[in-house]
């Protein structure tokens, strides 16, 4: 196993909940890393805090790690919304989500007259918000542009919720329109994490993530060595016929162990 | 053309909004109908009211009708819930449709030890219940069971918003498991419709709707007579290659004229 490259997932691998609580060996990791000059990435789908306060609050929390070495939807979908002049926002998410937007140059606005309906994840959603997107959609043709393609996600209070790409795909049957997303595995996201790595050889790259399905697999697809552990969502009992892990481990504790 | 039964929709067709304002012949309508004994069913995916209120409605609004006159979805799912035993319900939908409910002896329950998620339309749907009904059925394997499959619905503002089909096709996305329905063109709701007809040959039964789509087409496959009206959602404009209608009209009493 020569690992000079890694893509590290971060909601249930490197912290336990939505307050980015590490787990006990998470910092440790991070400096095993440095220290044998594997490069790395954390990926995520996160879009209720901007790329700022997420590495902000890692760091408080005693995980150690500079701007560049994190990627967000939130850090790819500015350059698409400009290069196709998509000024004027609906946006479906946090407060933090929002004021995101609106310090990137956008006009959230709470009406229809929009380009884009942006879809994050929102603990108010509501029917109001349901209809003023809707509308703006079918209406006023704006794009559906989701933050991730999440099918289900958990809550801190355990009960679980459909995830950013399902809401996405309620409007999208709705008003007969696809929808497009920013998470991990889309072209914009992946063609940034990828130019990151570009002086890594695809052989020398692996990723470490909780999520079979949508993480795992499409990376073992391209070639790259997967590690699936079990510290998140899934459990070994969920592995498939369909894909492999190339590895499973029930700490970052034992890759360390791996990689020495 | 020789009708002697009349399948009529009602939202866009007998009445305009959702305090059920008739159009001005509409009574006329139905008063020909009776006249001429052409047989009929008022046929509609409502399900914000119950059957009786729904009867009730009409009738103090001028469209006099009995109960055995109409069929909504509400007449279609008891059924279905209790040849599958299935006695606890989490109902998204009006305080009128959980009270329907209830005074059918199911248990309305707002938590995730239920047995079925029931779905109508909802102005008060929000994020508590999104993780109620995601919860119930991922990890209760709950049912999911939509009152009707409607893409997209029109508020009286004028707004739009994902009909009960989209809705339930997100939670379905999310949770991977399937949604049934108890709308128009359910195994279930038909075989009450056409046990109503039993009695007129196919061939001498005709469809009057708004919606080209969802209602029409499918009963033009069946070998029904497909009156196309435009006083509802859908224009001339918007009828495409794959279904013509065989009539098309602009109010009922133009198809008054031309049954007489």
């Amino acid at each position: 196993m020569d690992i000079k490259g890694l893509i590290i997932d971060l909601d249930g691998v490197l912290t336990k909940d939505k307050a980015l609580t590490p787990f006990p060996d998470s910092q440790d990791f991070i400096s095993f890393l440095r220290k044998k000059n594997i490069k790395f990435k954390i990926a995520t789908n996160n879009s209720l805090y901007t790329p700022d306060n997420l590495v902000k609050k890692l760091n408080k929390n005693g995980i150690k790690i500079d701007k560049d070495e994190i990627i967000t939807p939130l850090l790819v979908i500015p350059d698409y919304l400009r290069k196709k002049d998509l000024k004027e926002l609906f946006v479906i998410g946090s407060e933090e989500l929002k004021s995101f937007f609106i310090s990137e140059g956008f006009t959230v606005k709470n009406s229809t007259e929009v380009k884009a309906v942006v879809i994050g994840q929102d603990k108010d959603f509501n029917f109001e918000k349901m209809k003023i997107a809707t509308t703006s959609i079918k209406e006023n043709n704006a794009e559906i542009l989701a933050l991730n393609k999440n099918l289900i996600t958990k809550d801190d209070d355990g009960l679980l919720f459909p995830g950013v790409g399902s809401v996405a795909s309620m409007f999208s049957n709705a008003t007969k329109k696809d929808y497009i997303h920013f998470g991990k595995n889309s072209d914009e996201y992946n063609k940034k994490l990828f130019e990151y790595f570009k002086d890594t050889p695809k052989n020398k790259l692996g990723i470490v993530s909780d999520d079979l399905f949508t993480d795992l697999k499409p990376f073992k697809d391209m070639g790259i060595f997967t590690i699936f552990i079990t510290t998140g969502k899934y459990k070994v009992k969920d592995i498939t016929e369909d894909f492999k892990p190339d590895l499973i481990v029930k700490s970052l504790s034992e890759i360390v162990d791996k990689l020495s």
